[in-house]
């Protein structure tokens, strides 16, 4: 009925934002499904568990076609399914963490145009874009803190230096920019409670605008 | 120096003609790297083995982005590296495999034209084309028969039907008339050893031809 994406780069905090509207949502009486990128079905979780080895060479572009891969199978095995059940689907990380990341972070959009790669996700979703994305913004350098002090586990997906995650940074801020109408930004300098109140009234009024005839977008012009 | 893939359907004979001629070659003189699709990396088999595994749910898109990574980092970490050492390289199944089994056989080519797909292909193996494919044309009952004598081992990617391999038959037959120039016909009815005798002369001719200035061929219109 809705679909939600929580986008940011690591140490954002946007898995705590996803997390806590999930439960809001839920306490409220809506049904919900919260999934997480890469995983959410058995395919996804075997891709998710290959690209969290260390050890593995994974170029770039074979890294966005995994991405790709365990996104297509969560969107056509659970995704869907819940849309059309009436659900509001919350997704942590969804197309727009692969621009950032592979695209820009790995630089594989220096071989993709940014255009072929938006036909490339509507392909992979099949269409489905999200109604609302939140971008938890946070400059790069106190995020590494955060993730410094989580404890990292040292797998390969966050075993990158400074340079990537100003990329990846700087390709969310061109994407907010590009979809302003989907995209919203958040500062994620705020306290998690500031930052939940002002999503959760957002998605109230999403709700509120949708109701009766909320559909999660198909085959709009974005991507 | 030069890219020889094999094509065909499960049973039509290419596997051994693939490592016949490889046989016959290193025999020769000539240095080679002989491939399988999905495989040939470390990534590539940790791929193939989640394809082979007949429980695991994998939609017709997912597989066709697993097997396009897969081929990605093959194609980055071997086939490029052997072509730039003066290696014939000979691939046992590439990206026709994917246009036949994945766009027709399992039906992914009703959602992406003929067009965009050869335009996925052409950025999975950044522009490498080969220089000549051998399909290997069994009719599709009689690839059935020897297959059922190979005691199939019943993994997900041999367990279909006989319509499915009917497709995969007749994309390959449209794309040998659309790619005459690259793709060469050989009736798979025929001897093993008059195949391999048909293979090695077109071979010698190939490398005759292109002595000296061999390269495969990078950025032409094919895909």
């Amino acid at each position: 009925m809705l679909l939600l994406t929580f986008e940011g780069i690591d140490g954002s905090g946007k898995s705590t934002q996803a997390r806590l509207l999930d439960k809001y949502l839920r306490e409220n009486g809506h049904e919900t499904l919260l999934v997480r990128e890469p995983g959410g079905t058995e395919l996804s979780e075997r891709i998710r568990s290959i690209l969290l080895e260390p050890d593995v060479n994974v170029r770039p572009m074979a890294e966005l076609l995994l991405f790709s891969a365990a996104r297509t199978q969560l969107v056509a095995e659970r995704v869907r399914p819940a849309l059309d059940d009436g659900k509001i689907v919350i997704c942590d990380r969804f197309y727009d963490s692969t621009t950032a990341y592979q695209g820009a972070g790995r630089g594989v959009s220096q071989q993709l145009s940014g255009e072929w790669l938006q036909s490339f996700h509507r392909r992979v979703t099949d269409g489905l874009v999200p109604d609302c994305t939140y971008l938890v913004e946070l400059a790069p350098d106190t995020a590494r803190v955060r993730r410094d002090e989580d404890e990292a586990d040292g797998d390969r997906m966050e075993a990158e230096d400074q340079d990537f995650y100003h990329r990846v940074a700087a390709a969310y801020d061109a994407l907010a920019d590009e979809h302003s109408d989907r995209i919203q930004r958040l500062d994620g300098h705020r306290s998690i409670e500031a930052l939940h109140a002002t999503i959760r009234a957002d998605v109230e009024a999403l709700l509120g605008e949708d109701s009766g005839t909320a559909h999660a977008r198909t085959g709009s012009s974005d991507p």
